[in-house]
């Protein structure tokens, strides 16, 4: 009797806080646990329909940048100047390719043009102007800046004015899965921090920090303060802990409890491991997210 | 009796071919080691009068940058379009605090403007313009692009209009090292790839995978074909070999092994550990060197 590998998926709508708009600005919980729940059962239908991991994050992620709820692709925060400037990656376990984009303004899927770079440049990270010149040779289209500006967040940026933005980004997405091949692949993408420094980037277009994938360790998608999640290379730490035999979930936690001690880092992680257990964990108050359990369906929290 | 560490210092001018001007565009081979000894020289008459790991490797870079013969700041390859692009990234072991450029133009030294980032912006890595604009607040005067641009890398350019650049980028410089205190630092610059797609960023500015310090671990600076290094996280990979009891020697081996094995990357990393042991390991013909020894004097090779 062959064995065939059970497929898994995980997805976060990002850490925060919970139900607390005026802090946090990602607005009330349902809107998110229903949006991760939606692109969690698109990707799902593709994983058990033998879609490939690669495949069904980056479905997932597309769903979630066009989903205005959330802090990625339209929807996303503003920068200080009031414009909108993207970050996304993507990996894929089976190969150890990646893809990224990070400070791009005029592209409304980001994780689509990461998964451009990571096919068709020969590069890794393409950032800024040439990331949107290498989307136009590509096929991509120019996206206006402004149809990424939703009036929720027009709205905070014009009501935040002068005022000190939270440190903790919301609304980052991710997802993380494994394939009826065994292959695992993540994919992150985010507006990043509100108000944030123009050309300012944080982990989720860094491999090894927002993403990571190895079939022989684990699948990754970090959400939280950016800065400190890159000092830890907090999706490679959490990756490794899966390697040296611990479950998905029990990585996530000592990841995050890594993320606070070392770094003082806020935020969370998903992790897929390489027996299709999906795991997450996160030290804010809440993390919108949606995963498999071990009978196959799909189950959302925040 | 009290042990005062000793200090301990690696530096390198890039992985690349062997005295062959003509495929890597790195130019003879006496200038670059004497150049790595030069600045090997005045980071280790900083280390040995009691200054700290970061200051050092910071010098170590700077004078590398200010190198005509290097790839990094003045003397950078230049992009397709035919101007610099610069990458430069730092790490400070004693509290994990990062700091990165990438895809800056207009900067004479970006490590020093990596450690206005690091000491002064809150974030890890800012890009492009908005890096440009960083630099300019916190008074790191503009650098006309054309000034970076030597005469060697223009007939270099100007010969190899519609020639496929070689796939591994040659010179980038960093520096690895221990202070008295035993801290640990690391600092990584390059101008990236020969003919390189405007906006490509490599491993450089990547923390985790160019750089990475943590005096628990090791500090590492990488060099080579930054996409297979990315992918790796190369620098992260050898810190926890050196955790997992290796030494520096070993630890950088077996990372660069592992740079072959999983992602047929070519390149080379420096290693300082936390005993104060100098390590590096390289799978290209050659990488212009410069070491502390056991009995504290400096080495080079190439």
């Amino acid at each position: 009797m062959i064995s065939i590998p059970a497929p898994a998926l995980a997805i976060h709508g990002g850490a925060g806080a919970l139900d607390d708009p005026g802090t946090s600005g990602l607005g009330p919980d349902a809107p998110r646990q229903e949006g991760v729940g939606r692109a969690a059962a698109a990707a799902w239908e593709l994983l058990r329909s033998g879609g490939s991991a690669l495949d069904a994050v980056v479905l997932a992620a597309s769903i979630l940048e066009d989903d205005p709820t959330f802090n990625a692709g339209t929807g996303a925060t503003l920068t200080r100047d009031g414009h909108v400037e993207l970050d996304a990656s993507l990996m894929d376990g089976a190969t150890l390719g990646a893809g990224a984009v990070a400070c791009v303004k005029d592209v409304r899927n980001p994780i689509l043009l990461a998964r451009a770079v990571m096919e068709r440049s020969g590069h890794v990270l393409l950032v800024a102007e040439g990331a949107s010149g290498f989307a136009r040779e590509v096929g991509i289209p120019a996206w206006p800046n402004d149809r990424l500006v939703t009036p929720h967040q027009r709205a905070r940026f014009d009501a935040a004015r002068g005022v000190k933005p939270p440190a903790v980004g919301g609304g980052t997405i991710g997802a993380v899965a494994r394939d009826r091949n065994g292959h695992l692949a993540a994919a992150t993408s985010t507006g990043g921090t509100f108000l944030k420094r123009p050309g300012r980037v944080g982990d989720s277009p860094i491999i090894g920090a927002g993403t990571y994938a190895d079939d022989r360790l684990a699948a990754v998608s970090s959400t939280g303060h950016g800065e400190p999640i890159i000092r830890v290379t907090l999706a490679r730490l959490v990756a490794d802990l899966v390697g040296t035999g611990r479950s998905a979930s029990d990585a996530a936690a000592e990841g995050i409890r890594i993320l606070g001690a070392r770094a003082a880092g806020q935020g969370g992680v998903i992790v897929v491991g390489p027996a299709g257990e999906a795991g997450f964990a996160f030290n804010t108050p809440a993390m919108a997210r949606a995963w498999s359990d071990a009978s196959g369906a799909i189950r959302t929290a925040v």
